[in-house]
């Protein structure tokens, strides 16, 4: 007879959810809470208490990180849980929030069982990961990994001139950098996929194998203007009608790379963008992700030849880098133990990428990371419409809760 | 023996058209005399000096369009000539002005050599051709045309909330409508290109038959919005590369209709139009100008079956027709009168269209009238780099006087 499993309570999930989203609850049912902000601080608030009411001891760092650890048998670094509970503007009720309650939801489920434990373990709260508010994103779990310089972060400004350091200090989240969070055995993040890719394939979990590397470029191209009723097709330099041809050349040579490259022109700016006047100027973005550094050196070459075989009607075209990332590969071993936890709970699931970014990227580099992805409806996020159903949610928090289990287990 | 030839006085022209540049001029030394302005008042009052020193009768209509006559021995209808005096925000110096200062240096010539006149020649300015302060263009001879009611052009608005019809009179040019141009012999627009056909072609003198038709439509396509990062190609509804395919068909359709053809997409707003989203609508303009209205016709047949064959990506397409002209053909009596006195002067000249708007074409609807082009260097026009020679200044004065003669000479 197979053994009873212990598991989390999706009722106590989801009204924890819900009692978060009413930080910044928006009329559409969304939520905004920007990093730092009022509603931010009352999140913070409820969760500090939330996590002292389970007898947690609540430590908090110089960049308002707070971490919350239940203590184990053995002087050994925690199994750390958690996410970011910042929005954007319009936000969804789960993109961050749901990683952090799933830290919390763990750990009550792991007290009221009274399970011991040999390794601590520590719910996280990282402080600004949207970036929404306060640039760039990931910033806190940034300069624990050593990526982001603390002093230049301390002075970012919002769009009111506010720096984060005076916000931080404000919301009364300011604490000492000796209480930031320097190892652990693991780190789990569980978060909404925010694509499409797990509802289409009707699974039920994500198991993340990294975060892809990327690259962005933003590419210009000039011409002439002139008069749209007077000057004769063949004497134009429109920069438009050459820009074009390279969003053509760009589709069919990226296009053909790999089926899990994905490139996206999402910006473009047309000059002096007049109904009768021939642009004389266009800047494009253009971005694209893949795992493979070998894709990513392939897409690098195509875009610095773009250009050279089209009609370019006369027109310049120059292309800058404006940024890249590397692929984060995370940690084979914890990837092995989430995807028993989902054999063992018989959840459908795969193994994926993540196209976007989060704080585990960072957080790789300290410790053994992975993540854990939940079904987002029509694949939205950063968006009022973001949903993921109770369902999911508890079948993920079952997931991190029988790998946390798992982890404790190597070490009895 | 040939007979020596009346002609103008080119230094005087140049002088005028110096004296003319100083009413605006920027430090690009181009030219800012928005309609009704205070350097627009300022051009009117040196207009309407030089025309009383010359002995003209002057008259001012409820417009604000100036009428500068010297009399004829016949009681007819006169022989008009002029265009407008305003200029766009950073204009150049011949734009407009260049006709109105060529009439009033062909009545100089006449005076100054006795030259007995049949028919009363009139000068005039048509105030606001630009549209650039006060929409729409043209818009006086569009209210003497009927195209236009002059109630609600009296109501229309600066960007300042100032109404055209306080602007008029606080520069003090409110005249009566029992004053307005209402018949005439013959109609005689000179005036820049604004394109670069006579300068490609070494020409002095463009003989103009008409100003083509056009159509404006404005094509909105909708996809849907996504995370840049997390979205596979092949579940993409991009509104942006709909667009590429759509200007693909439209530059490959377009384009093989005639050579004459000129279509132009000057206007390009994407949505949310952020790098790392996908765009979920892309708005565009597409213009197409022909003299031809069985091209015009093929145009808008093939607007409307745009995206029929091409790939959407799964977006929908609303195409929108804002607004339309039909080609307005110039008398063809005036303009062979004009390309008679082309060849008596022996200079070389061709047939064309013009592909921007003139009060000419308005005028036409009162009177026979045609234009005459001089080259516009690089075809550059509504701009500081705008330049016509002097030289070719002075060749296309010299075809109005002739011009003007030949048709005095037929109502001997």
């Amino acid at each position: 007879m197979k053994q009873q499993k212990v598991a989390i309570n999706g009722k106590r999930l989801r009204d924890t959810l819900e009692s978060f989203a009413n930080f910044g609850r928006t009329k559409n049912n969304g939520v905004t809470r920007l990093s730092l902000s009022e509603e931010d601080r009352a999140a913070r608030d409820y969760f500090y208490a939330c996590c002292r009411e389970l007898g947690l001891t609540v430590k908090i760092d110089d960049m308002g990180n707070i971490y919350a650890t239940l203590e184990g048998a053995l002087d050994m670094p925690p199994i750390v849980i958690g996410s970011h509970l910042d929005s954007v503007k319009k936000g969804g009720r789960f993109d961050g929030i749901l990683g952090v309650v799933a830290g919390l939801e763990v750990v009550r489920t792991l007290v009221e069982n009274n399970m011991q434990l040999q390794l601590p373990i520590t719910i996280v709260n990282f402080t600004n990961e949207e970036g929404a508010r306060f640039e760039p994103s990931m910033m806190a779990s940034g300069v624990l990994s050593g990526k982001f310089d603390k002093q230049i972060m301390m002075n970012n400004n919002d769009s009111d001139g506010i720096t984060f350091e005076h916000a931080l200090q404000k919301i009364g989240y300011a604490g000492e950098e000796v209480a930031r969070l320097n190892n652990g055995t693991a780190f789990l993040e569980l978060h909404i996929e925010q694509g499409p890719i797990l509802e289409r394939e009707a699974l039920s979990i994500g198991v993340v194998e990294c975060v892809v590397g990327m690259v962005f470029y933003e590419i210009e191209v000039s011409g002439e203007s002139n008069h749209a009723g007077t000057t004769p097709m063949n004497m134009r330099k429109d920069a438009l009608f050459a820009v074009n041809h390279l969003i053509s050349e760009i589709r069919e040579k990226l296009g053909a790379l790999d089926k899990e490259l994905v490139f996206t022109i999402g910006r473009i700016n047309v000059f002096p963008n007049i109904h009768t006047v021939i642009p004389n100027k266009v800047v494009f973005s253009l971005e694209a992700r893949h795992k493979d550094p070998a894709v990513i050196k392939q897409i690098e070459e195509i875009i610095q030849s773009l250009g050279r075989t089209s009609n370019n009607n006369g027109c310049t075209i120059n292309k800058e880098k404006l940024w890249g990332r590397d692929t984060v590969w995370f940690d084979e071993e914890v990837c092995a133990h989430i995807e028993q936890a989902v054999k063992s709970l018989g959840y459908s699931y795969r193994r994926m990428v993540s196209g976007a970014g989060h704080d585990a990227q960072f957080i790789s580099e300290m410790m053994p990371s992975a993540m854990v992805f939940v079904p987002s409806l029509n694949g939205k996020s950063h968006s009022e419409d973001e949903l993921t159903t109770w369902e999911d949610c508890e079948k993920g928090v079952n997931v991190l809760l029988e790998t946390v289990i798992s982890l404790q287990a190597k070490h009895q």
